[in-house]
């Protein structure tokens, strides 16, 4: 067997059988070799920010990497806003990029660049194999890499003659480290702190963010009074009826700092220390009160509901100290479109165990209260800021969970970067309802405009944030690659449209006039 | 006045007076100063590689450097790809990057990330400016290493308080370095290879493919008998009616090795010593003869005209040393659409002085005889065989020039990269004729399976290299953005697109069925 086929079969034995690629010239003996090997499914995106974010979604509701294929330097290149946003997730993934042969590098065609100089900002584990008798044992170090308890970004160079040269044969994968369980005396001190009551603040991410945790959360807070709060964004966080419902962080710096003002203390539950999204003329970076104590109870990688375990036990908190939490009621709106119909829409048509993926900026600013009593589901938002990051995160979510309905909300702005996905969720029959409220602007740049205090707004400034001449027409875009679309003017309508794509499986998509 | 105004003013006092842009937050400072100062055009793309393709595009054709305007580490990834194919057409791009305010970035804000590493593999100039009192100075001398002989991609990045905080005032951009004439040494040695006639190769690319570079090479080969050919990718050509029509390499190895293999002396008038575009098994990396002298008689950044003229007066060449050329006759072309009447349509439809951007892949490998006789126009490729390069190329080029039709001829594989460029297209009024090529594959992919011996291709390898399942609709596409389109299915209906597209003004999209 070949270099490709040798690695192909590594990933496959190693648990790694989905590869969103986009390959070339330089990759088509790993393309060969799917022919070969029983067991991969591979899946075509037309962009490279379609893979990759792709590759990050199927990571958050799998919890174990997918492959990908990139073709040589601007190929990675093209896919590394969102593999910006998947490291910031935690996320792991088997970045593969194909590169030219060893011999073919020195005389710099075209396509050379320095691969891993662009590969190392976005990952945090980097190799390039030398040789077909290496891509097997890189491959399944990759593999380690991008699984376990601290999953990883790991890009694996693939020069195209270690594809085509003879292999010594498939490769075994480390056994994924265990994931380390908690620091006993971090809880310790976390326990003092929440009996200090409300002037301490549990603020969670990560796996503290499942049904479990935020009960073991409540639970906390009920017997000490300490609040809980989750970071302003989350990789992925269970919510609706039946699990307990916290606030963010509010992105706005001006809305944080009073929320954040009261507590003494904050004890990080996998979460950073509260930082401003973007820097302000004479706003602080950092959002806790001065002289607050943050103290780390878990870091990513850590068992978080072990720990919360740990921690309800040491404060002596029980099923039964949860305090009742009344839930926004569903209401169908109706009348015209605005951010509290939209809202009231949504939540009234998440479907049971869907999975939605959050990208709807200013729009849904105030989805996140509303949608706490609609049906059970996973919530997923963008960790790295990289816009562009929802469409394809929809695509790997819905590849990894078949049987889920994913709804995809995303703004007219956003959606631009990586319209791509549509091709990819018609070819596929992904369950997938993409929402795209079109506001026809930039429009939380109209905010932070004002914010970073640079004065009024002339004309110019303004056609800089604004998606109008000429309109968007999503519903034609979506046509344009096979996704049926409606747009939508009033609430009934919405909720019509939503109700009509719940009914049904396959992509669709729903532009909200706004 | 503050930073931000410091380097509007210093780019405009430095002739750069377009930027492509695709701002985000830490980037207001600078959209707000484009109010206070008159004099910049700001054209905004709705994806980054959008906006560095336009610089491209915009350089090539005015030969003096816009600026762009990205946001942050991910904006700047999701426009390397289109630098990377700047950089290999040595086009100029004052390329500017929005930074967090450096007292920001240690605190690890979801947006950070290693923006000059990133920089670094596409650009020859990188500097991150400390401060809004150097704001100017360095926008100065990025300004200069955009500009003259050797122009560069010039990276600077701007932290978000060097653009708000006061500054002293512009810069002043240090005089562009002279662009180097030639050494006369060279021209001698090639005067004696050129002598020794049809054994000789002179080898053009750059400067060299002037109208007036491609007459001086035409009367030394009349006088010699050395042969002329340019090389398979070029920044830009002058062809049509008039112009001395040249060869190219071919890009396939089995055809360029047999064309390559009778000379002796191959004379390098800016281009490289032909390369394979890949590496492939069996086949060789370097194209030339073994044993084949390769003398450079000019190298980027010097005046190739002026060699040739040198060259011409030492081998005695003049005007009437001219061998006539007989170029294909235009004629319309009617019936069914294939290679070669669509071949056809395209030569009789491009207009005068029209510019051609060519990405048009495995479709567009018979353009280059049968246009040579087309009416005068420019002839842009594709340098760093990054997909995705024509269409925003195609912005640049007619922001740069708007009194010629600009003529976009691509791939539908690789239209699907950039589609973006259609919006900017339509925002701007851009005289911009695209022309999609729909053979529903990665055509090239499937020639390239072959070629590297990757055996006989199944079903899932297959399905990584066809655009079928759905079928994009390219029509539908362009509406969605703005723009109008038609498709067509005979020779009679492309012709006449393409004469209704010529007679108005403003983008539009064919979409060539095959």
């Amino acid at each position: 067997m070949n270099g490709a086929e040798s690695l192909v079969r590594t990933l496959v034995a190693g648990g790694v059988d989905v590869c969103f690629a986009n390959p070339g010239t330089s990759e088509m003996h790993f393309v060969a070799a799917l022919d070969r090997v029983e067991g991969m499914r591979c899946v075509l995106g037309l962009f490279e920010g379609i893979v990759t974010g792709a590759a990050d979604g199927y990571y958050r509701m799998k919890g174990t990497p997918a492959s990908t294929l990139l073709h040589l330097g601007p190929g990675l290149a093209n896919g590394l806003a969102n593999l910006h946003n998947a490291k910031k997730a935690n996320s792991g993934i088997v970045n593969i990029v194909g590169q030219h042969a060893v011999y073919h590098i020195e005389h710099n065609a075209p396509l050379t660049s320095d691969i891993e100089g662009l590969a190392r900002p976005m990952s945090q584990w980097v190799r390039t194999s030398p040789s077909a008798k290496t891509v097997a044992a890189d491959g399944a170090a990759a593999i380690a890499a991008a699984s376990g308890a601290q999953a990883q970004i790991a890009t694996l160079i693939l020069p195209a003659d270690t594809a085509w040269n003879e292999a010594d044969g498939i490769a075994k994968v480390p056994a994924p480290e265990q994931r380390a369980n908690f620091h006993a005396p971090a809880v310790d001190t976390a326990a003092k702190l929440a009996k200090e009551g409300e002037t301490t603040l549990l603020l969670l991410t990560g796996s503290a963010l499942t049904e479990q945790g935020l009960a073991l959360a409540e639970q906390i807070a009920g017997k000490t009074g300490c609040k809980v709060i989750s970071q302003t964004y989350n990789p992925r966080m269970a919510r609706g009826r039946g699990r307990f419902f916290v606030e963010r962080v509010p992105y706005v710096v001006d809305s944080a700092l009073p929320v954040l003002k009261n507590f003494k203390n904050i004890v990080l539950i996998e979460a950073n220390d509260p930082v401003a999204f973007f820097a302000y003329p004479n706003k602080p970076s950092m959002l806790k009160a001065e002289g607050c104590n943050v103290h780390r109870m878990t870091a990513n990688g850590e068992n978080s509901v072990a720990a919360l375990e740990a921690l309800a036990s040491a404060v002596g908190a029980k099923p039964s100290d949860v305090k009742p939490q009344k839930h926004a009621e569903l209401v169908k709106p109706t009348g015209k479109l605005d951010h509290a119909s939209v809202a009231a829409a949504i939540a009234a048509g998440i479907p049971e165990n869907a999975i939605v993926i959050d990208e709807s900026i200013t729009t849904g600013r105030g989805f996140f209260p509303v949608t706490a009593g609609a049906a059970p589901h996973d919530w997923l938002q963008n960790m790295g800021g990289s816009i562009g990051f929802s469409t394809p995160v929809a695509v790997g979510a819905a590849v990894a969970c078949p049987d889920r309905k994913v709804i995809c909300m995303v703004g007219d702005g956003s959606a631009m970067y990586t319209p791509q996905s549509l091709w990819t969720q018609a070819r596929e029959n992904l369950d997938v309802t993409t929402i795209v409220f079109a506001n026809r602007n930039y429009q939380i740049l109209k905010g932070e405009f004002d914010n970073v205090g640079a004065g009024a707004m002339g004309s110019r400034a303004l056609d800089m944030l604004t998606l109008d001449r000429p309109h968007l027409d999503w519903v034609s875009l979506a046509k344009g690659m096979g996704v049926p679309g409606v747009a939508v003017t009033t609430a009934e309508e919405f909720s019509k449209a939503l109700a009509d794509a719940n009914a049904a499986q396959g992509p669709k998509l729903i532009e909200v006039l706004m």
